[in-house]
């Protein structure tokens, strides 16, 4: 099945004029705390396993799409225009065209304040951000389901970045991924804070896409991990009801670890790990020895999110001076 | 069962005088290419899969063993006493026992020519030279499968340093395990170098022992890891009839690092390499995007073990000076 026709099925009946000619819309990022590895359809971009995300606030990117006169579609990220040759241009227009049933033509300006490609889930931010922009321009009025089915289509994780808060992405059975989506939980946890620690801003060496394809197709030890995140779901989802934070931890690192066990044991290897990234992490266990409640996760990336409480911000700062932290839900944006 | 029945069994009607008064053997240390991972017995070291390796020519172990009249045995390692309630003496003493028909002591020392506890199979070569130094001290005349087992009941991977050259380790399928011993491949391959790369001559943080049952117990990808074993033992036994040096290098790497990914996968996670292992395989990685033949493996510990071929011997040690190479087969002894 092609993407577009799950964009035509979702859209059937609705406008295709723009009104009015631009609108503008704010996604934030997501870390996942139980990972997405793994597709079971590379096409609709439909996951092996379900997964368990929480979103980062007001950290992600703002859209604004335009109707251009122009007879092509212009992509601004940051400030800066990006060459239609480029990986970016090409991903977006690919998925653009989903949506051009007029043969219009856009000026997309997307605004991030989160580095870009260094797994920090930039392109999930980006294609929700889109994708909620593509809906008030054209005043489609599509509900949370439809909007994740959607920006899932650009790429899997941005079907949780549709929600704020702690958010499970339903793996769902059918072929057609009409029951693949996003939907948040009701839990809420002031004291839970995240820090960004990025070591390394540049883009990855190896995106994630091919790193999830080659690890499927090589890693023996791939074939257990729908087993791990089965078992990690349920237990998160124990943690975050009782607000037990040292399991949420464990679970979320050791999680994390295991994806990228899966990782290393691929052929090539797999390796998103730096010396900084290393460093890091014995620190961290060895702060956790002395008593700190600090844990990490780590996606297709060198840099890691720490996950700890809000009584624990200031010795967290102490160890790593500059972090920035996003106290998840206390500066969550309307 | 008990290890002391193992040993009864084998040794029923031999001497139990010794014949002279000492004895001294040499084992070579060995390098598992498919590593010995998870036990299907804790006590008799029976492993859940077979392994191979290859021995260190003249890198090892030399034990002697001598009759004390004293009332209690004096374990030297490197002409140094070990204090008796040193976990090394609490070690020995317990194999030791196994052996011990007439409440004898003994003075036992070893010199070992390759860092000791450092991943390096120190254990591996001490044991086995030890049953060796056993054998000839009692005049039992055991034949090598015997030797086998008798080694592994104090070391697993000892098993394996009874034999030169290429070695493979059948897991066995009885409950004594009188089925599971070292058997030597007959293939040589006279270019074939190993070169051990060594970072740290500590003991390690944690030992394989405990690494292997918390894996087994704790990773869930680690259930896989069976699979991947069958699967590169007979594509590296096929690689050595062939002196297919690029497949043997390639299934070793992927090996070796698949073990290393079912430790990250365990909870806590284990984690032996350090900032210089992860620096030395990313020069590796890139040593081989230029064209150069080389691969590694790694065991419990931070050091690597280069696998190249003698054409390449110059081209390597440039790149990593001071390197010890062993010629594994050229420079055997006998």
């Amino acid at each position: 099945m092609l993407a577009r026709d799950i964009v035509e099925l979702i859209l059937e009946k609705r406008s295709h004029q723009p009104q009015p000619n631009s609108a503008k819309a704010f996604a934030p990022t997501n870390i996942a705390l139980i990972k997405y590895w793994g597709k079971r359809d590379a096409v609709l971009n439909l996951p092996r396993t379900d997964s368990l995300s929480i979103s980062l606030a007001h950290k992600g990117t703002t859209t604004s799409l335009e109707i251009t006169q122009s007879n092509q579609d212009e992509f601004w990220l940051n400030n800066e225009l990006q060459p239609t040759d480029s990986a970016f241009s090409q991903r977006l227009t690919e998925f653009i065209n989903l949506f051009r049933f007029n043969n219009e033509h856009y000026k997309i300006q997307s605004e991030s304040n989160i580095p870009l490609a260094a797994g920090l889930a930039s392109s999930a931010a980006g294609f929700a951000s889109l994708i909620k922009a593509f809906n008030a321009l054209y005043a489609w009025e599509l509900d949370s389901a439809q909007l994740s089915i959607l920006a899932r289509l650009g790429s899997g994780s941005a079907c949780r970045s549709i929600h704020n808060g702690f958010v499970w992405w339903q793996k769902g059975l059918l072929a057609d991924g009409m029951d693949s989506y996003a939907v948040p939980l009701e839990s809420t946890w002031n004291e839970l804070c995240v820090g960004l620690l990025i070591f390394d801003k540049k883009p990855k060496a190896i995106g994630s896409r091919e790193a999830m394809q080659r690890t499927v197709k090589t890693s023996y030890l791939f074939e257990n991990w729908p087993q791990q995140v089965a078992h990690d779901l349920s237990a998160i989802h124990e943690a975050i009801l009782t607000h037990d934070f040292k399991r949420l931890g464990e679970i979320s690192e050791h999680n994390a670890l295991s994806m990228h066990a899966t990782m290393l044991s691929a052929w090539p290897p797999i390796v998103y790990s730096n010396i900084e990234t290393l460093q890091a992490m014995n620190k961290i266990w060895e702060l956790r020895k002395q008593g700190l409640n600090l844990y990490f996760t780590q996606d297709a990336g060198p840099n890691l999110k720490l996950l700890f409480l809000k009584q624990d911000h200031a010795a967290v700062l102490e160890n790593f001076p500059g972090l920035e932290v996003v106290e998840v839900f206390s500066s969550q944006q309307a």
